[in-house]
């Protein structure tokens, strides 16, 4: 049932630097499980069934590392805004209508509906402070097919009306009676603790989750350094820290290689800062649109890189305006050249193959061995229509790829597979 | 025929600072001219045919004001390269097949295809050298709707293999002879000057093209300070020259108010170019797309607005990746974001508003009274589909306009109409 051969024309990254391609090639699936990419089909695998491909591209599932389900209706909406009044004036008093759990089912229902359809095998995903929602929201990813970290987001202060919790004891509570509830109820959607950020966390918050993530063995999402002025209020929050990164530490919330806690931006992440999340092996989930739709600026993922961090892509709806993660690798190249361009040029730009890396097996690598075609990995792959895209060449796959990542509404994806299981066709 | 009403939900700038909306309206068309957009449809208007597009979103046509149609097929390839050596490794091999006839009527017609079902009423293109070519894709371009400037592209060096005209007295020539093929020979399509660029053009040749639009009263379009190697390549080229923009001066290429010249990308326009540019009454065409894909930089757009220098916005395919104009609009306004940021925090970042009205009145005024649904204005109208992005909330037009422009994916092209006649539906 898992165990399949596809045909068609195959593109990987085989180191950070390099995209593997091999046109008219074979990709095999065998329980679930990559066995790698063939020219000529091995022996062993001509009695599986193969699915025939021809033309078509096909190519890692690609892993979103940070997006707001709550957030996604109204996504494209008051851009012209800052991140704290962008906070108030639309996503607070957005995500204080969760607490309604019909208007959750509805709105949580168009995220699933296309996150389903979107090129994410994988995602990790911010849901709101309220129970009975975010526990419909797991309901429903485990449906699409897609594997997801899913955070019932905690808040004990900043939230404005209707959003914020009583206290840090409330807030603790409720979040371990969330994880009760899900405890063993899916096969595809894990609970991942979520304390919005700082600003939005008491000290007692945070100091509880951070000793519950040890307790539980649970996984930690927040945010990082994304905006100056966010960055100056944290620093008057926890004027002990010596950065925001060490404001996370203090609180035992920075995780551990195998714990690792995702950073949302990095924008402003400095030298201090990248040896903080480097020692704790944690990921930064590198979102450009959002970043340059808030006017916040662009993270150096190259000096990132560099470190030896551990980056991945994410699309940050809704202050990134899609959840296309085509569209996330442009803008993430993009933020790069004028990184380089407008304020080092020590920091060279990312290269189309290392941005590939970084919304593949970059971000997929959170997940354990997924986001390659390389053996043993699970088998994430995304069948994809290039072919409204004429072209008077001979193109080579290398260069269908890229021009796929560029023009992310003139591709379809055909079929879609998480763990070998086809989740998703037109 | 070309008299008639639209009913839906309109949008379209009232000032460069201010979007006027009216929900479930009307919008009068009397001989392909706008007559204004109403709540309340007028007495006089009642007799008109009513087009009923209730819950759509109607606003004006867009003008794309630098576009390359040979560039067309090999969009999104190479874009880790900068300017020169994009234009050497992809963009001179390709043009130089154009002199092939039916080469050029293939691969322009998957230019002309996808024109016609973009957002753009208006643009302003460069051809190839070939005569022949240029004449095939102007009869392609005359039955997409499209109203369009085009240009036959000069170029009497540093074209690389088959990519150069003989001389400069060759190039004129053939100029000349393309234009008497062209004369009176269509309704919608127009012959512009277009030298490729200073390093593509001897002073003989920049000097010829000056006096022959004097000469036949014709407007030029060329490329201005785009990326830092190619300036200083003019200032090599041209010694004399005080700036890059001078250099056009002292060839008579500038133009002047009523025959205005168009100057792509203008990133590395100072003051100085900046005063020759308002002088002459020239348009910039800003691609902020190509100009981040190149690492060429960002233009400080609100300087030249504030400056009163006239300003369009370009998709600049192929180094812009995509002719989809909301796509330019959102790009647009990150880069604008990041030049703010990263560069000056005394040039604000554009707004949606003030962005918006450059796509549609402010690249449209070059082509006279069209942009806008003010009375008076050629009707220029697209309506469009957004009912793919479900929202929990009661939208205003504002926010669907927003929206809209934030999501090109997400959106569907129902009917498009230039100048009163209904181009395209889907």
């Amino acid at each position: 049932m898992s165990s399949f051969v596809l045909k068609g024309d195959i593109a990987f990254n085989e180191t950070r630097e390099k995209i593997h391609t091999i046109e008219d090639g074979f990709l095999v699936c065998e329980d679930g499980i990559c066995k790698g990419a063939f020219e000529v089909l091995p022996d062993e695998y001509q009695n599986l069934p193969v699915k025939d491909f021809t033309g078509k591209l096909i190519v890692p599932g690609m892993t979103d590392l940070h997006v707001h389900a709550p957030q996604y209706t109204f996504r494209g909406i008051g851009m012209d805004l800052e991140l704290l009044d962008w906070l108030n004036q639309h996503t607070f008093p957005e995500e204080a209508h969760y607490k309604d759990l019909e208007y959750a089912k509805k709105a949580y229902s168009y995220f699933t509906y296309d996150l389903k359809r979107s090129f994410s095998t994988r995602a990790v995903i911010f849901a709101t402070m309220h129970t009975d929602a975010t526990v419909e929201l797991m309901d429903q990813l485990e449906e699409t097919g897609v594997i997801s970290y899913v955070g019932r987001v905690n808040m004990d202060r900043n939230g404005g009306v209707d959003l914020q919790e009583a206290s840090a004891e409330v807030s603790l509570q409720e979040t371990r009676e969330w994880l009760a509830r899900v405890n063993g109820r899916y096969a595809k959607t894990f609970p991942i603790l979520t304390p919005r950020f700082i600003p939005s966390c008491s000290d007692e918050l945070m100091k509880g989750l951070g000793a519950l993530s040890e307790e539980m063995d649970l996984r930690i999402q927040s945010h990082l350094s994304e905006n100056p002025s966010e960055v100056a209020w944290v620093k008057e929050l926890v004027p002990e820290s010596t950065c925001y990164a060490n404001a996370y530490e203090i609180f035992d919330t920075m995780g551990n290689e195998a714990r690792p806690t995702i950073m949302a931006h990095c924008v402003y992440s400095d030298e201090k800062e990248m040896e903080i999340l480097k020692k704790h092996g944690a990921y930064i989930a590198h979102c450009s649109d959002s970043n340059m739709n808030l006017t916040s600026g662009i993270a150096p993922i190259r000096k990132f890189m560099d470190a030896g961090i551990r980056i991945g892509i994410g699309t940050d709806v809704a202050a990134g305006s899609s959840m296309n993660m085509l569209k996330a690798i442009l803008n993430a190249i993009q933020a790069s050249k004028m990184y380089y361009r407008l304020v080092d040029q020590s920091v060279k730009p990312l290269t189309f193959e290392e941005t590939f890396y970084l919304a593949t097996e970059g971000g997929g690598s959170y997940f354990g061995k997924v986001g390659s075609f390389k053996e043993g990995y699970e088998f994430d792959a995304l069948v994809l229509d290039d072919s409204k895209m004429y072209s008077m060449r001979n193109l080579s796959v290398r260069e269908r790829l890229e021009r796929t990542c560029y023009n992310d509404a003139d591709v379809i994806i055909s079929h879609k597979y998480v763990k070998g299981e086809n989740t998703f066709q037109r």
